[in-house]
């Protein structure tokens, strides 16, 4: 379940894949601060799982978890999932491609294509 | 590896986890299309982990792969992307947080614990 990996975005991202941890981290932002049993309450999951997934998320830097008293309370840290945006943020670049975009790319393709056709043809004639 | 997986966020977010197979997505943005060769060449790995990386990708449909004559090129699909950026999106509002807004989650969190001390002086009294 857990991603050793030193790279902080390594490990922000494999714990972002996974729909529970997901849907902690929406409850999360939704509540500033939640008891590990009000956060486990609404998931079909037993508190050991739920106790796992906080550890994937803590190591990853997504969530702080504080004991005040007898009551351990988490809460989001943004720091990875900020930096997890700004890597994906180069990519709007891309999906927001215009047809002319599309185009490009066809084109290029369309050119490699006839490029490696040319080079084939200057192999077969070697 | 890979992460097997029906869900398609789940299947981005660990396609995502890996630094290898994010420099190959920051390539592929920089030319819309690369032969595998192309891909590989400054990746200090061997070609049939290069491969491996590219099937991860395939399987969570961040990269397309065309054969071309005797060419596979290949090119980044953006909306698995764009789906885990929007996901992301909505923890903007809450590392953009103002002092205000800590301010309110440290006198969440003073509120909670104070609601717990309470609980637990009724159970004492219990």
């Amino acid at each position: 379940m857990a991603n050793y990996s030193a790279d902080p975005l390594d490990r922000a991202f494999a714990a972002l894949s996974d729909p529970t941890r997901r849907a902690m981290l929406a409850r999360l932002e939704q509540d500033a601060a939640l008891t590990v049993s009000d956060l486990a309450r609404p998931l079909p999951i037993k508190l050991p799982t739920v106790l796992k997934h906080l550890d994937v998320l803590s190591d990853a830097g997504l969530v702080r978890r504080e004991k005040q008293g007898r009551t351990v309370t988490v809460s989001l840290t943004p720091d990875p999932l900020k930096a997890a945006t700004e890597w994906l943020h180069r990519y709007e670049r891309f999906w927001n491609a215009s047809l002319g975009r599309l185009t490009e790319v066809a084109e290029a393709r369309e050119a490699q294509a006839q490029a490696g056709n040319r080079d084939r043809a200057k192999d077969d004639d070697a």
